[in-house]
């Protein structure tokens, strides 16, 4: 994958009920709005939400996975929860370099979760550093 | 639960490597650094890790579940990655109030995962809109 100012990689997903009630499982968080309707149903939300952090794991999976791929250190990350993620919704998260240190491998990201609908989910950015040479 | 400037929760937790593969079979990250020790020896990590933002899940099980539970909407998260967190190895994840808004139900929070050996692994801010009254 050519690593330069511009390159970007995407990834679809929706996630399930049994994807959240597993995430949820592991980071304590009882909250009924991730997976109760009748709850929900009563909140400005109106359906269950998918956790903000779990959305955003997408763009942990694009950078370990693929851009850059092995040898990446993630070392910052910054997040706007703009709009609510329901159960079984697909979304689109995107990482895009936007700047390549020329003293460090440090690369900073832009990162996207748009919906189906054309909003903007999440947006932030994610810092990086890229040591290939350590990862074989 | 106190909603004060100062106020504070906490918990602890293990990462098995179950969960780590779960979170990432969903995030996408086939990154071998969570799963595969032999791969990882041969990196500066030694031993597989759990992602970071896997770590970062547990503020946000804090915010949904004890402080300020339901009613929390998760609106801005930053995170440092300051040291790997690896798998089985406890760390405690402490979130704390240090800013509400006057004029709006925005509560800042500092957020901070230490390890057992005193070092701290992750440290950021979460801001959350809190509407308790909308969320029964």
């Amino acid at each position: 994958m050519n690593i330069s100012i511009g390159t970007e990689v995407s990834v679809k997903k929706a996630f399930t009920q049994e994807e959240v009630n597993s995430y949820t499982r592991t980071s304590g968080d009882s909250n009924p709005i991730h997976y109760d309707p009748e709850y929900a149903k009563k909140t400005p939300f109106n359906k269950p939400i998918v956790p903000g952090l779990q959305v955003a794991s997408l763009f942990g999976g694009l950078l370990g996975s693929k851009l850059p791929g092995k040898g990446t250190i993630h070392i910052g990350q910054t997040l706007q929860f703009l709009k609510p993620v329901y159960m079984n919704e697909e979304v689109e998260a995107t990482i895009k370099i936007i700047s390549i240190r020329s003293d460090k491998p440090v690369i900073t990201f832009q990162v996207t979760c748009s919906k189906e609908n054309g909003e903007i989910a999440i947006t932030g950015e994610a810092v990086v550093i890229y040591k290939r040479e350590y990862f074989k």
